[in-house]
């Protein structure tokens, strides 16, 4: 597998996916097109407006995009992609979207299969077992949490520490990570934003300019730097 | 109906439901025991454990506390309670539970039918038409997102306005609502900590020391102060 799966897609005051280049640009090496799956709507924006936002990054790096909605039969357009870009927005609406289309597995078969994937926020979400760890609100209702399992374990994006001067009792992100814990086997990796996963072939380690908080079940939450290869 | 669905149990540095005592007397006014539901389960407090501090609560105003849990036929114990408490924590953990036993349809039969029912976060998700504008993780997999509609909109709790010193870009409380009613039509109220809804028979309020934000689809969102009436 070639993948990277990262917390954000724009750091604060960056123009988008501006601090990804660097990664992109090897990602896709080789790669002169690529589908944008735009589901996930970030504020509602339009599969169309959403894709062009994606193809005028692309275009600086001489790769063309293409939608996913602007095809008719979009599972053969997913088995005939030469590479994979999904952005963030809702997760809820992104998953659903994918498991009524049938894509889900699609997708997964083809990214298993080495065509490079970049995911962003819920694109992100979708490359881990299944999306229970999303931040997002669950404005629909998918027929299924499960996801791609293209790493062994679950993200959460937009991982945000505590801020105690924030004087409000809403849980805070450790608790709600936490509280998945009590409900299910699986670990989870929050990813600061600025930090990505990257999986070659087998070994996926966790980069970027961060330390990354790992939650196990029976442990205590602990931190990683950038380059350690995680399972 | 006689309900109360308040944004938060606790305000920031004060004592379990201490800030709605007053309302919580008469809201129970006459009865002399209640049935709690433990099943949302905050940081996963076991269901004897967050039943007993509810009921350490209710003790100062003479009122007996039972777990719902402690009951082998739960829908008869919800048929013939006198008044029902439901506490805050994971409100997927919450509708999952209700959905699986059987309960969500007989409390809210008897609800409408007048019994009291104070519910506080999850526990107030769960008094409007759905829980799709909670702001819980999906840590586990409801069978249905539908909720008893005991008002006719949704509620947000523990709405926060957005902080712009976090340099973060996750989405804000108001994007993802309003991410929500590009998918739906319900009107969403967004309840500040130390704001309720208060509904005595057909009249529905909002109460407390915020003012509350509206949302609805196809106007921009606004504020409404204390006492005002919502429908």
């Amino acid at each position: 597998m070639n993948i990277i799966l990262a917390s954000t897609s724009t750091l604060f005051g960056e123009q988008y996916l501006a601090y990804l280049k660097p990664e992109i640009v090897q990602l896709y090496n080789g790669v002169d097109e690529i589908i944008f799956i735009p589901f996930a709507r970030p504020s509602g924006i339009s599969h169309e407006d959403y894709t062009q936002k994606a193809a005028t990054f692309f275009a600086e790096i001489g790769i063309n995009v293409k939608g996913l909605h602007e095809f008719d039969d979009k599972i053969t357009a997913v088995e005939n992609a030469k590479g994979f870009f999904t952005g963030g927005g809702n997760t809820f609406l992104l998953v659903k979207t994918l498991h009524e289309l049938g894509l889900m597995e699609v997708l997964k078969e083809r990214v298993t299969n080495g065509k490079p994937y970049l995911g962003c926020s819920a694109g992100s979400n979708i490359g881990g077992i299944n999306m229970k760890t999303t931040n997002d609100m669950p404005i629909v209702y998918p027929s299924s949490f499960d996801c791609m399992g293209l790493v062994p374990f679950n993200i959460n994006p937009h991982y945000l520490d505590t801020t105690p001067e924030i004087k409000h009792n809403g849980e805070t992100r450790e608790t709600r990570i936490q509280e998945f814990l009590t409900q299910n086997e699986i670990k989870v990796v929050g990813l600061r934003e600025g930090n990505w996963i990257r999986r070659i072939g087998n070994q996926i380690t966790v980069e970027g300019t961060q330390l990354t908080r790992i939650f196990e079940n029976g442990k205590a939450a602990y931190e990683i730097e950038a380059g350690t290869v995680i399972h």
